[in-house]
């Protein structure tokens, strides 16, 4: 069968734009029996990693050739399988690509497990939830009674880490980059309290909004956000690093103040996500209920059709998405 | 009575040196009954953090003024006492100053309890050695098999570190600034490996001496030989933030790099040693058997009586001191 797939025209710049890509259309291969799956591609997820991944800055792994198959999570219908585990008709989330049409290793597939709609697996249940969970509940160890703070609030990492710390007793405080940002992170996210960063002397409302200062501080940002939630610490505070897309377009060495980190006995904790991919399970056994109930929630940001994808792609590199960024691949998906 | 005290002469500059001091002479209050013990100085402590406490820029205490008298932790000997706990002849240690003669609140005085000499309380069992413990025991959590680098390492906290370190079961590599250092690194205080950062190469050899990288590094300097150790952990590495001696004397704010934080999921660790001043008895339970079997040392490096003070403390801001920085005060000191 012939497939449509995005590909790179010629290799990034310090910020991926629309016009580096295209789309052409290629012929599949047969799956091969036993270890690989025929997919319908159903959602792909857009991750501000992608962005580092396509200029080779992403956990040393190689940037795309031009014309190369692009990383990317989907949520696809199975259409043919010769696998004990799966069969046709089976909806499975996984590494399947900027394409419409697939081949999805087995032993990566995850089989939805829930009533709620399949692009929630790409957000709050997949690996951005994943990743908030690991830095909230593994690394940070949030309890009631702490203060909570994290930047990108509106997106589904920093979004989803506060309703899971909200969850679990703290109070929160979210940053995000505009108005209308800020208004999704407090009405739809429930944080306590969310501070625009674009507004003139934010960090007087940033302090305010902490009191004493923030216990836990999750970082998603990088840059000069970084040094100023790190200025505003209690003692004792844990910071997760968990993303920098300040600085996944180039730029200098990303760096982090150090002052404040032993005047505060900080404990900084880098995370990667990889590291709990088999402990996907646990995370889902909490929050499938939490989802299932509205008590944790997503708001998505969706373009229609693989043809958007390139345009879809360059807002999310300039930080113009509002909630988890997605391209709806097929037009019938639920 | 009369005592004779260095004090400054002018504010310090980046760099305190020998000329921004002088000797005086002043009259000494009498002890409050009850509170405060007059004690004669026998030893007085140079420790790197003096450096940046005259110049402000210490845990938020403002700089001495000229004529003020100046902080540094002594052993003593108690001459008179209207305190139930202490008598006179008693051996104390505690915060009295630059000074022959001083008043010691008798809550901040600390009894000498080992056969050990009495300057041993100033560096192994004194706070260098205690910021090495909190460090390497309660932050890092060494345990036999890891592989623990340090700097400054022929310092009392880098030298005792290490030595704690190597006790625990790890594989030891030290840094330090020239061979002479090194060599005491590794003859006298035992390391398994030491690493003259003055070389050409340096970081090649450091990279040798470690194998797979770090599971745990203390810091005690900061700027590039941070950014080199950074470089050459082990995934899930605790790194101990606890000194910066190289960014004590002014320059831009020191910073540390981020990516290799999250790329080898480190967990990095900042260290107060106030924090664990109550717990010093914990330390000595466990050093002195230590010092008194001779499996704990620490080179001392003394100069004769408080009119050297000054150039001692400018060649311990220069870094040529090799090991614990001492002042004999009491020309009849044991």
């Amino acid at each position: 069968m012939r497939i449509h797939e995005v590909v790179l025209r010629k290799p990034v710049g310090d910020l991926p734009v629309a016009t580096d890509f295209e789309i052409r259309e290629r012929p599949l291969p047969d799956p091969r029996p036993g270890q690989e799956l025929l997919v319908r591609v159903l959602y792909l997820s857009f991750d501000p990693y992608i962005g580092s991944r396509l200029r080779g800055r992403h956990m040393g792994l190689p940037a795309p050739l031009p014309g190369e198959s692009l990383p990317g999570e989907c949520v696809a219908e199975v259409l043919r399988s010769i696998h004990p585990d799966f069969k046709a008709g089976d909806l499975v989330a996984g590494e399947v690509g900027w394409a419409d049409f697939g081949l999805l290793p087995a032993a990566g597939a995850r089989r939805l497990v829930t009533v709620a709609r399949p692009s929630t697996h790409l957000g709050v249940l997949g690996m951005p939830g994943l990743t908030a969970w690991a830095g909230v509940t593994q690394l940070a160890r949030v309890r009631a009674g702490d203060v909570f703070s994290v930047n990108a609030a509106a997106g589904p990492v920093g979004g989803t880490a506060g309703q899971i710390a909200r969850l679990l007793g703290a109070r929160t405080v979210g940053i995000a980059g505009g108005a209308e940002k800020c208004a999704l992170v407090r009405d739809i996210y429930g944080f306590d309290a969310c501070v625009d960063y674009h507004a003139a002397d934010w960090t007087t409302a940033y302090a305010a909004a902490l009191g004493a200062g923030s216990t836990v501080h999750f970082e998603n940002v990088g840059a000069t956000l970084l040094a100023t939630a790190l200025s505003h610490i209690q003692i004792g505070a844990r910071l997760v690093l968990c993303g920098l897309v300040e600085h996944y377009h180039g730029g200098p060495t990303p760096q982090v103040p150090i002052i404040p980190i032993i005047a505060k006995r900080a404990q900084v904790l880098g995370l990667v996500v990889y590291d709990f991919y088999a402990r996907w399970g646990e995370w889902l056994d909490v929050a499938i209920p939490w989802v299932e109930e509205g008590r944790l929630r997503v708001v998505e940001d969706v373009a229609e059709g693989l043809s958007n994808a390139p345009l879809h792609f360059e807002a999310l590199m300039l930080g113009r998405n509002r909630g988890k960024s997605l391209v709806k691949v097929a037009p019938d998906a639920p």
